[in-house]
C-alpha cells in the first residue's frame, strides 16, 4: 500500500487560518484530525524534517488542536467529572495534560486542560468530538455550564532556537513562562495566549490565536524572524515522536483502552480521593493490574514505516502486542515503534520479533518510553 | 487550489472492510467521514460516474456511516429526547430520516434511524461523533442503556438496476422490501440486515454488513453477480446529490444552523406534542420564521466545482447566500448549488449572482430543491 493517496477537498474537511500559507511553503501532504487539514509532510524526508527539528526551529499548523471551552458556574466540577485527574489544586496559567475516560475506564479522549480561571477552562483536544461529549454530560446532569468551540487556532514554534524566537516576536517576557504553563501577550492590539507546549520534546511554544483572521499576519512574522534561526514549515514528526514516547490518540489506543494501560496511571486518581466518570472501572483495573502496558520496541531489519495496519508483535508463537506507529530511527539505527505489550513480556530487554507487512518475523525487544 | 492533496495514512484514519477492493479498484481519492476512509472517486470524471449511476449499478463502500446502537429499556426515551421528530409511531424494521439537535437547537447530526426492536435502536450517523454525545447524555441523565458501535458496515448497491442485482445475490424477496424499510436476508450462515436506501435518488439498498472479516467476500459476491448488469464501483457523486437535494453535514449545514432552516420542518414537531432536547429553542424559531433557507441555485459560466471555500451568493450588493456544494450539471447545462438563502430572496426564480473563485459574478436564479 502506498503511504498517501488523494486527500478530495469539502467544506467538511476544514481549513486552518494558516492552510494558505502552508500551502505556499508547498506542503506535499494532510491528514484529518477533528473535521480539519493537519499538514503531514514538507521536506524532502520525514528524516530531514526530523534532523531539522532537533537542531533549528520549525513553524506548525496544529490548529486541529481545536479548544472545547467549558466555562460558566459548574466549569471545574464538570471537568473534573470527565478526568480522573485530580485537578483540584490546578493553578490558572497551568496546563495539565488530563485522560478523559467513559464510564467503563474507556480513552474518550487525552487533552490539555488549560486553566483560564477558576469557571474557565479549554480542552487542546486530540481526534475525537469531545465537544458532543462535553455537551451531551452537561445538559444530562443539568449543569449550569457554557460549553463552545472558540474561534482559537494553535500554531506550534518548536525546536531548540524557538525561545530565541519567541523573544524577538514576543519579547523577553516569553523566557519566563515555565513549561506546560502560559501567559498573556501582545499581538497587533490584541492579547493572545502562548503556552510552553508543543507536540515534540525539542522544546517550544504554542500561540493559541484567538482570531482566526490573524493567521496569515502571524504565520508571516514568526517566518520573517525566523529566517535567522533557519525556520522551516514543519509538522508533528513520527521519528520523534516515537523516540519521544509521545502517544496519538486513535492510533496508539482507542475508546477500548484505559489509561493504565497506555501508561498514564500517573495522572490517575484511584485512591478514591476523587469523584469522576469511570472510577469505579479504574480502581478495580488498578486493583487486579493493567493485562497490557504501553512500551517501545526496537526492531531490526531495513526501514519500516507504518501506514493503516499495526505490526504483530511476537514472543515465540503468541502474539504479545501490536506496533500501532512505527518507523526508522535514523538515531538509533533501528527501527522504532510504540506497543501496547501483554502482561509477563513488558520488561525492558524481552526479546520479541515484530511481523513486518511482507510477514518477515525482525528479532527486536522491548524498551521503555522514551527511548534512550 | 487543486480539488485533491495527498492523504497520509495510518491506524487514526480507519480503513473499512472494502478498503482492499476499493483500491484493487483503482480508486483515485478519499476522503474521511467518522475517521474513516470514504472513496472520492473512481471513474475518469466525476461526470462519467454520473451517467454511469443514472443508468446502471454501483457499488459504494459507504462503511463510514457508522451505526451508534442504542439498546435498553431506556432506548425509546433517549432516541426521542436526540430528535424533534415525533418517532412514537416508527414500526420495526422502518428506516427514518432524524435532525440530532442541541439545546439551541443546533444540528448535531442527520442519521438514518433504523429501529430494530421495540428497545433497540441503530442511528447510522453523518460526519460527528454521534456515540459520545449519546453517551454523555446517557450517562449524565442516568438512563438505562447500552450504546456502542458495534461491527456494522453499509455497502450500497445504487443504480436503476440494484433491484435487479440484489435479487440474484439475495433471493427474490428483496424486491418486497419498501422504501426506507429494510429486512433480514441469509448470506454466508449469517442473517444481514438490508434496507432500501441510500445516498442517491437512483433507487437502491444498503446492506448493513455485520462482521468486517466477510467485507470481500461481499464485494466480491456482487461484483461478480453484477457483471450482466455493467457494474462499477462508485461513490456518492456531488452532480446526482445536488441535483436530488441531498445535504451533507459539515458542508451543507453544521451546529451552527437549525433544523427549519435546513429545509427539515417537515422532520420536526414543533406543536409541543413531543418533548426533545431543543424543543423551546424550535418551536421560537417557528414562530418567529427562519432567517434563511435551503435552497438551490442554477447559474451561468463555465463549469465550477466547490471545494474547500463556499462561493457568495449576491442580489445587487447584499450578500444572501453561500454555495456550500456546487458542480456543473451536464444534463441542466447549468452550475447547479446548495445554499441557504436569506429571507426575502428564497422565492424560487429569484435573480441572484453566484461570486466564483476568480472573482466574478455569474447571472443565476434560486430554484427549489429537488432540481427539476
Amino acid at each position: 500500500m502506498s503511504r498517501g493517496s488523494g486527500l478530495n477537498m469539502s467544506r467538511r474537511i476544514r481549513r486552518s487560518p494558516y492552510t494558505d500559507r502552508v500551502e505556499q511553503c508547498g506542503v506535499r501532504g494532510f491528514t484529518v484530525v477533528n473535521h480539519m487539514l493537519l499538514p503531514k509532510a514538507f521536506q524532502p524526508s520525514v528524516e530531514d524534517d526530523y534532523w531539522h527539528l532537533r537542531e533549528h526551529v520549525q513553524i506548525w499548523d496544529v490548529a486541529t488542536q481545536r479548544q472545547v471551552s467549558v466555562s460558566g458556574p459548574d466549569a471545574a466540577q464538570l471537568v473534573q467529572w470527565m478526568t480522573p485527574r485530580d485537578i483540584s489544586r490546578a493553578r490558572i496559567g497551568q496546563c495539565l495534560y488530563v485522560p478523559l475516560v467513559d464510564e467503563h475506564g474507556g480513552m474518550i479522549n487525552d487533552p490539555v486542560l488549560l486553566k483560564l480561571a477558576e469557571d474557565h477552562f479549554w480542552l487542546s483536544i486530540a481526534d475525537s468530538d469531545v465537544l458532543l461529549w462535553a455537551k451531551g454530560l452537561a445538559l444530562g446532569r443539568g449543569f449550569d455550564v457554557r460549553i463552545e468551540e472558540p474561534d482559537v487556532s494553535p500554531l506550534a514554534i518548536q525546536g531548540p532556537r524557538a525561545e530565541d524566537l519567541m523573544a524577538r516576536v514576543f519579547g523577553p517576557a516569553i523566557r519566563d513562562v515555565g513549561f506546560f504553563e502560559f501567559a498573556w501577550f501582545d499581538f497587533l492590539d490584541t492579547r493572545q495566549l502562548i503556552a510552553r507546549s508543543g507536540y515534540s520534546k525539542q522544546g517550544g511554544f504554542e500561540i493559541y490565536l484567538q482570531g482566526g483572521h490573524l493567521g496569515s499576519t502571524l504565520w508571516d512574522e514568526l517566518w520573517q524572524a525566523g529566517g535567522r534561526f533557519n525556520i522551516t514549515p514543519g509538522c508533528p514528526n513520527l521519528i520523534e515522536r516515537i523516540e519521544a514516547g509521545l502517544l496519538s490518540y486513535g492510533n496508539e489506543f482507542t475508546l477500548q483502552n484505559n489509561p493504565l494501560e497506555c501508561g498514564l496511571a500517573h495522572y490517575c486518581s484511584v485512591d478514591g480521593s476523587v469523584d469522576y466518570i469511570g472510577r469505579d472501572a479504574l480502581q478495580e483495573i488498578a486493583q487486579s493490574g493493567v493485562e497490557r502496558l504501553m512500551r517501545g520496541v526496537l526492531f531490526d531489519g531495513g526501514p519500516v514505516q507504518t501506514v493503516a495496519a499495526p505490526l504483530p508483535v511476537f514472543v515465540g508463537d503468541q502474539q504479545v502486542g501490536q506496533v500501532t506507529s512505527g518507523i526508522w530511527s535514523p538515531r538509533l539505527q533501528r527501527n522504532v515503534g510504540l506497543s501496547m505489550i501483554e502482561r509477563g513480556y513488558w520488561d525492558a530487554g524481552q526479546d520479541i520479533e515484530v511481523r513486518d507487512t511482507a510477514g518477515v518475523d525482525r528479532p527486536g525487544s522491548v524498551s521503555l518510553l522514551p527511548f534512550e
